[in-house]
């Protein structure tokens, strides 16, 4: 059966501020000191997927820079251009039948393009096994991470273990509910009653098996991406798709499908996962001192301790501080506590709203 | 009588890093946002001595730089070139030297170079005041600084008032005692006590009856001074100056005449005096918003109170933090609790230690 690979790069993600950037989101960013995380999750991905099989879906504004940054990886004709973000129900559909008209059924490896995994040897463990699953059972398979420590950043999937034929319990679970990002202490319950697991964004299932689901669940955008269907490989596709695209209700895959199809199956994934959604996950990128400071570029830390700097080329010298974050950049430094890291968006904003556009 | 200026501008300081660097200290920097202190220095004092009489001691290192700096305020002929920094006794004793064999006698006024002055009128109420004394009294003649808050970072001088011949108290006061920065409890139980005042490091006194002090108190110093005198015009004058001046014992004009001398007087100055002696003091030089932040250069406060930021040219946004300092310069970030601004020393020392020369 056909492996198919897709990347969603739409986000334009305000907390990573001042490395993303509007023109630059963090997918595009080489945050780990490696490769850009879009480079990254496609090599990943192509361990599973042939790499001519991986799709990006992302906004048209960005098309161009996902060619230039993953250059060479992908062709244009393989990079789906949103004309309109419209969520994540939207742009899988839009792929769905994308793949399914144009090249044929097969099994969608879909990604996020801007998450972190530390252990991609067993990332593709787990992907392989999704694919046989979505492959022999038409199941809707999601990757729930092993929770690490009481996280209220992630949503959670509770699932229950299943029997196999023998009796056995067998490696993937039931999903019985998906649940919001939790507060703290609710958080703490989940890790010591278990059963739950971190929502990694990450989907695996037949291109025909998910646009029956939306046929049945979501019937006003299973036609909106009909119409555009119609028109894939006519002169009028662009325009069609230009015009329709918008108008598809705007909707999440959790809230659309995951959350109401029947017996969607989850694989327990514990491969050092993190969706690097604030600028708090520099940490993973770089080596602590005996202080717990984490520094890339250079710096000096003086009687300070559990900070995070990162510089773009300048010296960044701190003295005195504790569990903060310094970011400098060619034309901006934040100064922000670890603890407070959501809040950077609040910056992107007040930026926004003072018309400051050179620093978005 | 003549009156000199003399501006000490021999320091180089390291607790305003990252704006002072070893080739650009404190006395040539424009903190004040309006001109380079040493220049403000020189145009305060230029309201009491007449400009061709104000001297600049300084570091053969430093000359060209304060040539440059000051421009056209001062000829080559009256910076006096310490050939290697010794105290300022050596300093004071030969500026004395060099006034009184090469210009004539006359009322001295040495200043700092890097100091700030709000009230530059109430300055040179005081400052005509002490010529007058210096003048016709043979006094030895400084200025104390009428106490604001109990500051641990100053040195303090106790006095007495004294009356004048018709029993009326006069408006100098006589100094019975020179303290050290005293510990905080100490410094508030000055303030409670009263008769107690900031030591400015601001002198006023004839050249021939300092000279006069240094034979009876620093006959060594002395020595090496006439030694230097002697040679002054001569075609050697440079080589003696260079193979002498090392040789006098370091000490500074505190320990050695005004602790030991007879009879000093004070004036009481209140006129908006800071000795700028670390980076918090950059918050004199801007506006506070209604959160207490003072930000100079473009700047984003988010959640933030009683923060300084200083920007040579980035953006700078802070979230969430209270009391720190922010200063940005081309090469270099400083992130620093107001209240450790005295630890900003150990960054240059850790620099040297390191060998980073760039950023010395």
């Amino acid at each position: 059966m056909r492996v198919y690979g897709v990347i969603m790069a739409g986000g334009g993600g305000t907390r990573f501020w001042p490395l993303s950037r509007r023109q630059l989101p963090k997918q595009f960013l080489s945050v780990t000191g490696r490769d850009a995380l879009i480079n990254e999750t496609f090599d990943r991905l192509a361990e599973v997927a042939p790499p001519e099989n991986i799709f990006v879906v992302t906004g048209t504004a960005y098309a161009q820079k996902a060619m230039d940054i993953m250059n060479g990886r992908i062709g244009s004709e393989r990079i789906l251009e949103e004309p309109q973000a419209r969520g994540t129900a939207a742009c899988i559909g839009y792929a769905a039948m994308e793949l399914l008209h144009k090249y044929g059924d097969g099994v969608m490896c879909i990604m996020p393009s801007d998450h972190y995994i530390e252990d991609e040897a067993g990332y593709c463990r787990v992907l392989r096994r999704a694919v046989e699953l979505a492959a022999e059972r038409d199941a809707l398979v999601t990757v729930g991470i092993k929770p690490q420590y009481p996280a209220t950043g992630y949503g959670y999937i509770r699932s229950s273990a299943v029997m196999g034929t023998d009796g056995r319990p067998e490696d993937y679970r039931k999903i019985e509910e998906f649940v919001e990002k939790p507060p703290r202490i609710v958080a703490q319950e989940y890790l010591s009653l278990g059963g739950y697991a971190w929502n990694s964004g990450m989907f695996v299932w037949k291109a025909s098996v998910i646009l029956d689901c939306y046929r049945r669940l979501l019937p006003d955008i299973y036609e909106y991406l009909s119409e555009i269907s119609r028109a894939f490989g006519k002169p009028e596709e662009k325009e069609v798709l230009g015009r329709v695209y918008p108008k598809i209700p705007r909707n999440t895959i959790d809230y659309g499908i995951m959350e109401r199809a029947e017996g969607v199956l989850m694989l327990e994934g514990d491969f050092g996962w993190n969706d690097v959604g604030s600028l708090d996950a520099l940490a993973l990128f770089g080596e602590a001192d005996a202080h717990g400071n984490v520094c890339m570029g250079e710096s000096l830390m003086i009687d300070t301790g559990r900070t995070i700097s990162y510089s773009s080329g300048r010296l960044i010298a701190a003295v005195g501080v504790e569990d903060l974050m310094i970011v400098e950049t060619p034309d901006s430094i934040l100064v922000c506590p670890k603890n407070r890291a959501q809040d950077v968006k609040k910056v992107v904003e007040e930026l926004q709203a003072k018309g400051y556009e050179k620093y978005l």
